[in-house]
């Protein structure tokens, strides 16, 4: 930590350039996740921040492609802060409810910036290249298969099931969750969709002392709360 | 049926333009299934298929946009006739065995045609207008929805499960299995990410005593065995 200064001093030019770029990112993720890659361009993304000029924009980012992957990579930034966040405040429940918990850690990032929102778009239109389209499914696979894979071992998964198998389950869900929610209600029903898809990966995968607990703790339910009383119920009534 | 002439004639002029359009179709859908609408252009597509001249493309397609239209309502043709199909062909069959082989009828529309591939992939990117983006979702959590309420009906479901939140959950994990599919590893292991995320399902959904029958069947790698056998196994290893 420096000493706060007693006034503060006009920022450095260096400063100035790094939140002018980022008040750029800001507004093209916004419309990435607006509208996708293929919906956006510079001069929307222009309406979107009159503070913000064409030369501004053209110092900082090359083209529409730069820019769709400076959000993907900020995206990254972000997933990688939230892991290592929850493995040091999360340290003291058991795999399963840290899965839970990074879910709704997830959840958190999606409002109200849209660098999250437009990253997952982007990446799963795969519109920032083969790497970094398919980064996000594989830092959350292997991140969630190793949470598993430690369920396994302290007698918290069934029999039958298969951690690996459900490292993959559980992004197919999350990401499904998220292309069919924007495209049907604009993410309205995303909380719901994704606490209930959570409720039966649990219901298949844990042991059944482990599901009591969990249901007297009020499950996915209780991890996701503000999420929900915002958006709606975790059964979605129909 | 009209009776077979005796040698072919030449088609007449509207017949060709017919077949001119859907080979400028096919090769749009295959552009748009491997790089998504962004990636794609019409001198992409021109190059993909060196009998179509630009004049004919224009003459048939204003525009990129009105390709994509085209494959989008080309892919809702095909789901309505499967639908129908099924309906007569599996009659005999219980709901949710009906919508096991919905799932691996949906599977076989995939390939050889690109149309149903494109259409997924244009639709999930929200490419194609918000109408056409969702409509793909909510035809088939309809068609599914039916189907597990028909099943409640039967007491084929467990107690606790609600058939409207299974609709939506079945179109998520196969939204989510085409996304994570097609960005890792190129559609190559959707057909074990399909197979074991409707295992879970039905795990989860099913009475015991329809499970156990299932179980004896095979299960969905009895279903999707032709695709399995291409792709890889069930549980996919890891």
């Amino acid at each position: 930590m420096s000493p706060v200064p007693d006034s503060p001093s006009p920022p450095p030019r260096q400063a100035r350039a790094a939140a002018t770029r980022e008040r750029i990112l800001e507004a093209a993720a916004a419309d990435f996740a607006a509208v996708g890659y293929h919906g956006s361009s510079l001069s929307r993304i222009l309406e979107r921040d009159a503070g913000v000029t064409k030369g501004a924009l053209y110092f900082h980012f090359a083209s529409k492609e730069a820019m769709a992957l400076a959000v993907v990579e900020a995206m990254g930034d972000t997933y990688r802060g939230l892991v290592e966040t929850a493995a040091r405040d999360d340290a003291h429940l058991d795999p399963l409810r840290r899965a839970a918990r990074l879910t709704a850690g997830i959840h958190d990032l999606l409002w109200p910036s849209p660098v999250v929102r437009a990253g997952v778009r982007l990446s799963g239109e795969g519109a920032v290249g083969p790497a970094w389209s398919s980064w996000p499914t594989r830092f959350w696979e292997a991140t969630f298969t190793a949470l598993f894979v430690e369920a396994r071992e302290r007698g918290e998964l069934r029999g039958e099931v298969d951690p690996v198998a459900m490292g993959r389950f559980v992004l197919d869900i999350s990401q499904g969750a998220f292309i069919t929610s924007m495209v049907t209600t604009g993410l309205a029903d995303l909380a719901p969709r994704v606490a209930h898809n959570w409720e039966v990966a649990f219901a298949y995968m844990a042991e059944p002392a482990w599901q009591a607990g969990w249901r007297d703790e009020g499950g996915m339910t209780a991890v996701m709360r503000h999420h929900l009383e915002q958006g709606g119920d975790v059964d979605g009534g129909g």
